[in-house]
């Protein structure tokens, strides 16, 4: 019987590696050119930790570690009677693995606030682990690249996220997207129509208008429990369109009466401001059907999508207002993004975007091994090769092609030329050993 | 309540993630320049992987995941009457946390092997989870980077891999001795005392050499059921000393009957030829004592010491003729060895070794925020400086500092000049906005 591995787990070949490692140490570059700091939390936190912090569904979907020892002493005959295997479940373990980034990163702040200096901009990449069903791009192991500040209120952070969502995908070559929202229009609307208690159901609707059009939505919003005033009060709102400016300027119309919605739109304002005035080449769109996590963001909302490939966000992230009060400590505004390593890496591979030089073998130069003497000779030339930075290897056995090729190699040997051929274009030349590794430096470094 | 994470796991701050960052890519860059190529294989393996291939403390050291939904519906009554927790494990739990980089790595290569060219050369870099009772210098989290060749028999190989040991810990200026053995070494021995039967307890014996001395040895082999004539026979072995090629001489004397152990003396003397004559830099020493998992090696063992700080092996592996066997790939001859990155951070750490450019905070320049205009200016130059790889941030909010510093800012706006603080040294420049980056590139980059 061949092994296998648990479903919704991957293997990853040497060239999916080196691919996935290119996207992660783009992203990484751009994160510490903006002087963002890495850290890294366990594999394993308490379940204390992660349990209610992502809603029942989330607690479902937390893969659990079983406690080490005699764990079944904690089971009663009863519990089996009960059968109640999420109660159980805590009795025999109390581990699980990490589910996102964030809540490890809340706890990271709390655990380490008297070590820390505010504001603290750190990026944290690693894996995270979800009991979903598995399917076509969806893995019960996948790696998260999130970056965020905690600790200041002040939205030059905002548009630094812009800069490296702009630097990141200039850098890996897709053209993007960046729809913008702020949860402060949101509420502003909400609070303009009279309904307040209808912010979700309304925001819900507004997010169906492109799928299922203006009338649709307003019959939605009506079952919603909406009248036809406040219908109409939205309306403006749904057919709003043109460029980011017209969109501005028609909401400060309409939400005059809201100061929280006026700050929104400030926001917004500002946002696009800087990023107008240093240039960010990125296509911005102000979006106010963007919602995603709205109770969770208190302020811009962000999200990425590739204009050449669709695939669904591929990056996204926002303001939250008291990512650490979860765990005791209040106030720590915070605003992040969290970029997509697998999305992007099938965009990547789609668009044949993957750089070739980053991606092909590590090893440059393979030395046929006629054994003997010449293999000693190879070693030479290789130890010199890597001086050099050139990867290389030898063929470790001899044997093969030994016969065939003797006479060839011997006059290498005596002449002090080795006959060179580049696999990929079949090209061949005749290179002096002394001048080999500047050859390859020349040749292969930078294809 | 401060929030915590479970015990023998680790959070690692900026500064530890980049010394941890900095060990890691120079092992990864010499593994490449010898053609080596990375893969990856999941943390959650199956238990059925897993089981059996560590031992009986093993099987107990690994960690359970607990199956997913209703996992209770598979536990009787009878079960918790019985009390046997490793039994009732395995009808909740069918995956495990990876225990070590081999298994999984073995797992792979019968997997993937209709994909994978012979002799495959890999590396691995991974954290494993063992849940070992936690204390100084041992986590249940910890990395491991192994290198393996699998698929070739060629001395060659362990060649490369003396000089991978050579190269890594030069670049990481640590100075080691490199401790070499050889199982068919060890098996001519207990042939020639005509003790095969008896051959772990003699390695087990001459290991404790050093420590408790000649005739404590001696008195342990007589214990262990060995006759005077062959404790006799076994003295030349003991008291072998002096250069390699001395103990290598003394061998061949004293193994002449024994045609395996004359082979294993072969493969020494012909690796530490190869060595000499590529002047591999690095102190080789023949030990006899060296027995690392004598059952598993089949061939050369090597194990690695720092010389200037006593922390035991930071580095081992050697020649396995069955790798694969387990999975039922019969006949596949590999040689690895596997760096212990924690011990080699500890070692760095305490001769103070880190590099202070490579761990030290990302960001290399920080602009004090003055607000308005200023805080544009700043923003602009700061794209600039990125986009000459300097790493930079702004103090994202502008009040505290405003007002003692306008004036200074104002003239600095007004000239188009900045005066630059460099912290460390409290130096202090005035340089003109258009040649801020070169600046920056000179005195900050290469520190």
């Amino acid at each position: 019987m061949k092994p296998s591995i648990p479903k919704g787990m991957r293997d990853f070949s040497p060239a999916e590696t080196l691919r996935r490692r290119y996207i992660f140490d783009t992203i990484k570059k751009v994160f510490e050119l903006h002087g963002f700091m890495p850290i890294e939390t366990p594999t394993m936190e308490n379940l204390s930790t992660l349990l209610g912090k992502y809603g029942d569904e989330g607690d479902k979907l937390l893969f659990k570690v079983l406690n080490s020892g005699d764990f079944l002493s904690s089971l009663s005959t009863e519990d089996i009677q009960e059968g109640n295997s999420n109660k159980s479940a805590l009795k025999i373990s109390e581990k699980g693995l990490r589910y996102d980034l964030t809540v490890p990163f809340a706890r990271y702040v709390v655990q380490h606030q008297s070590e820390i200096t505010f504001p603290f901009k750190r990026y944290q990449i690693q894996p995270v682990w979800r009991a979903d069903r598995p399917q076509k791009g969806r893995y019960r192991e996948f790696y998260q690249c999130d970056v965020d500040v905690v600790g200041s209120n002040s939205l030059l952070n905002e548009v630094e996220l812009v800069q490296i969502v702009a630097e990141v995908f200039a850098e890996l070559g897709i053209f993007v997207v960046l729809k913008m929202n702020n949860r402060k229009i949101l509420y502003g609307i909400a609070e303009t129509i009279g309904h307040l208690d209808k912010m979700t159901d309304i925001t819900v609707a507004i997010d169906k208008l492109e799928k299922i059009g203006l009338d649709a939505v307003k019959e939605e919003l009506k079952e919603k429990g909406l009248d036809d005033t406040a219908i109409s009060a939205l309306q403006p709102i749904l057919e709003l369109s043109g460029t980011n400016d017209d969109k501005i300027a028609s909401l400060r119309r309409v939400l005059a009466e809201s100061p929280t919605g006026l700050l929104g739109v400030d926001e917004v304002e500002t946002i696009l401001g800087y990023c107008k005035s240093l240039g960010v080449a990125i296509d911005l769109e102000l979006d106010l059907s963007l919602a995603r996590g709205l109770n969770y963001y208190t302020g811009a909302i962000f999200e990425v999508k590739a204009k050449d490939y669709a695939i669904g966000s591929i990056c996204g992230g926002g303001r939250y207002d008291d990512l650490t009060g979860i765990f005791g400590m209040k106030g720590v505004s915070g605003v992040g993004i969290s970029f997509g390593a697998d999305r992007i890496y099938d965009v990547l591979l789609n668009l044949d975007l993957f750089p070739k030089d980053q991606v092909e073998a590590t090893s440059k130069v393979l030395f046929i091994n006629f054994g003997g003497e010449d293999e000693l000779v190879s070693l030479e030339l290789m130890k010199k090769l890597r001086f050099s930075g050139v990867s290389c290897e030898i063929y470790p056995d001899a044997a093969k092609m030994k016969k065939q090729m003797d006479y060839a190699n011997q006059t290498e040997r005596e002449s002090r030329v080795a006959s060179v051929k580049q696999m990929e274009t079949g090209q061949q030349w005749s290179v002096a050993f002394d001048v080999l590794d500047s050859i390859f430096e020349e040749n292969f470094d930078k294809q």
